[in-house]
């Protein structure tokens, strides 16, 4: 016990400093390691295979929805990304410029890549030639630089892992349809696979992305009670097809524009669900994604049968669940800790005695509560608890969203809101910029969406200008 | 038969020229698009599909051998890049150079990184610390960017995708033993999925990797007769460790430096795999990583029945394969031109009378044989067929391989056959890097490698300075 406290001493608690027990932990539990430039982290093995997980569910949606992968150059012109005006204002000023090939200064400096709409309308342009081609479902997993000021693990760095959509559509409203139903998917995968309930909503003009004609998001509320974009989509219409000259002979031969697309999750999701679900002892990773769903610890080890049995139980187990025996040197407690801090879901622990009454313990993560379990039937049983784990887990966060959400009507109460505690704050709004932005000037909060299902039958006034409300939104302080 | 032939002479041909087939091959076939920079192409789906196929294939065997995968950083302090001297002389003349984050100057500039190893170095010098954390046997998929002067798809880029391995060891052996069964890895595959023979061997001193003690190969023969490094796998011993100060407490608490290895396969292979086996037609990809195994054509598709059929055999076909059915509008024949393009293995198509006789036609890529099967056994003769298929495209390579293979002793013959066609030439050699210069100088070849297994009971003389020999090489000219 005195080592237990011991070891989890090593870490921050929460409630002392929320973004120092979220440092500690990222690299305590080894999802990363600091590389020698700010803002570029290592993906550690443990890190790595948590977001290969994401990957292969996300991977698997998309494909049975009849998108492709690609892969685009990571560099891009700069007159290449200067063609849609919006969007160059919006990323020129914070990438990352190739002047050198080798000795030689290039004659035209190249980005690396902030994001790839202009090398998918490049390569359309010369590639899409008739309706019969549209529509075209793109994705590519990649990473992406931008030269951040202030950088955090998974939260903001200079370069990030993600994936990026890009579909051209005959319509618009087959294009916003394609925007919406990633969305859904995206908020689906976080909340049932993740377990993480979000807002669905539409950003505000001032928050779409630079040359969309609306941005969707998914917002999930950390522990903290600040606010994490969780996944985006954005709709451009034929914007960048006609900045970019993408065009097709239509049903009628005449030259049309498609209609355009983009959408993606980054490694940022891996911080959300850390910042949705860990506790003092670490991380409390989703069974869904988790590395190691079960870990086998072996109680009394030297001890005749104990490895074989937990042997036997990781072949047993791992035609189902994703296993790992610990058989190391280091004591039982210490084990303990180790695989806490690393948000194992389950520890199966199994030793003489277990063996002699053909059961073992299993423990779940979040409530740290013993089951002894039969052997007989130990795969029903870490279905159990498995669910039981992603149930509560949810509910614990959705209880901290509905707790932390209040719906307020006058700026003094927004502000005394806003200077007690983060959280979300539901009002009206007249749909005004100027109103936005004084939000943020008097209250600090920023708008984190419109939420869906929220907007019809709106009466009332916009807090800060007195005018008609047209809109609901959603204000948070956003990390 | 017109038409077909109209469709075919859209590529040239094989004997015509070479390598306009091949740049014809990798566009028509939809593999790649050319991007607006030099060097840099675009994976198109059906190109990505079949790396994913070679990734998903290398990957589990990386991960079977207790490989995990990591993510480093895309970028490398120049500082950083310059602690290996033999290392940075080998990369530094040839990286993209980063100079400028947004509107800044950066103080030291950084380059793409052309290859990881001092990225790995620097990440093992500050978590390594005891003999137990080894080893470390790491793997990252990324891409990577060399400022290569002329370009190729697939063969030669300013940017390739490939995976690269690095792992560190407590002792030299299992360093080497490492860098040994990686290679023997990549030679089955190349062998037993790509259906491509191989020559695995060392290289000479002045062809290894930039600062290994060691580097060993798989060599390929092209179709052309030239020759294309497919995979490597290098031994430094412990010189990056010590320039990187990477070191550990080994058993007796004292301090030691791990034995390092790095190995990878790029997107190169798939322009092996091309070169190896492509014909007039266009590719032919071997049944291992083909993005569609069967498509299914519909004969007079317009017909009752015809199409119902075609996606129930899809439907059925799809559980054992990668299968799909084309119902476009396009004519059979188009089709048919079109997917022997793509090189999918092979054709089934069933009309209104194979419905009515309960069989369809199988047609292989490779030699275009028709065959009636009865729908009773499809599973078992498309196995049939497939494997028919791999050894005949394994044969016919090995053949072009051995015809094109000679053993000489003498300059004159030596430089009679390299003018004469291309192909490997096995001699001896003394060992001295002038005579290798001069082999290149005299008689156009390069060394590929010292192959395995030919190294015992040299007896005679090198062919340019008439000394002893101590070693037998394989030269050739290379892709």
């Amino acid at each position: 016990m005195a080592k237990d406290k011991k070891f989890v001493s090593e870490i921050t608690s929460r409630d002392e400093d929320f973004a120092q027990w979220f440092t500690d932990v990222v690299v305590k539990a080894e999802l990363i390691d600091y590389s020698s430039i700010k803002g570029f982290t290592i993906m550690r093995p443990y890190g790595q295979a948590l977001w290969e997980n994401i990957q292969k569910s996300l991977d698997a949606k998309f494909k049975a929805t009849g998108h492709e992968n690609v892969a685009m150059p990571m560099l891009i012109p700069e007159s290449l990304l200067q063609k849609e005006k919006d969007h160059v204002v919006g990323f020129a000023p914070e990438v990352a410029w190739v002047t050198h090939g080798g000795n030689e200064k290039l004659e035209e400096r190249l980005c690396v890549r902030p994001t790839s709409e202009t090398l998918f309308c490049d390569h359309w342009a010369h590639t899409l030639q008739t309706y019969r081609q549209l529509p075209m479902k793109y994705n590519q997993w990649c990473s992406v630089v931008r030269w951040e000021k202030t950088t955090r693990p998974f939260l903001r760095g200079r370069e990030f892992f993600w994936q990026e959509g890009h579909t051209i559509h005959e319509t618009a409203e087959e294009a916003k349809n394609e925007t919406l139903s990633i969305l859904d998917m995206y908020a689906d995968f976080a909340e049932k696979e993740l377990m993480m309930p979000v807002i669905k909503g539409k950003k505000t003009e001032s928050e779409k992305f630079a040359g969309a004609e609306a941005t969707y998001t998914i917002e999930a509320m950390m522990h903290d009670g600040k606010a994490l974009q969780s996944g985006t989509s954005h709709y451009f219409g034929d914007g960048f097809a006609k900045a970019y000259e993408v065009n097709f002979a239509d049903r009628n031969n005449t030259i049309s524009y498609p209609f355009q697309t983009s959408w993606g999750i980054s490694t940022r999701i891996i911080g959300a669900l850390i910042m949705s679900h860990g506790d003092d002892y670490g991380l409390i990773i989703p069974p869904a994604v988790a590395p190691i769903q079960i870990v086998i610890i072996p109680i009394a080890q030297h001890k005749e049968g104990v490895l074989e049995k937990a042997n036997e139980l990781k072949t047993r187990l791992e035609k189902s669940f994703r296993v790992k025996v610990d058989d190391s040197d280091y004591s039982a407690g210490w084990k303990f800790n180790q695989y806490e801090m690393k948000g194992v879901p389950l520890r199966l622990e199994i030793g003489p005695k277990d063996i002699e009454n053909n059961q073992c313990v299993i423990v779940r993560r979040d409530n740290r509560e013993k089951t002894f379990v039969s052997l007989d039937n130990l795969e029903e049983e870490i279905i159990r608890l498995t669910k039981e784990l992603e149930q509560s887990i949810y509910n614990k966060a959705k209880e901290n969203l509905e707790s932390r959400t209040e719906t307020l009507d006058t700026m003094e109460e927004i502000i005394a809101s806003s200077n007690a505690k983060d959280g979300f704050i539901k009002t009206l709004w007249c749909g005004d910029a100027e109103c936005e932005a004084a939000m943020k000037e008097q209250a600090g909060l920023s708008s984190r969406c419109m939420p869906f299902g929220e907007q019809d039958n709106i009466d009332g006034v916009c807090p800060v200008c007195g005018k008609a409300a047209h809109h609901r939104v959603v204000w948070g302080k956003a990390y």
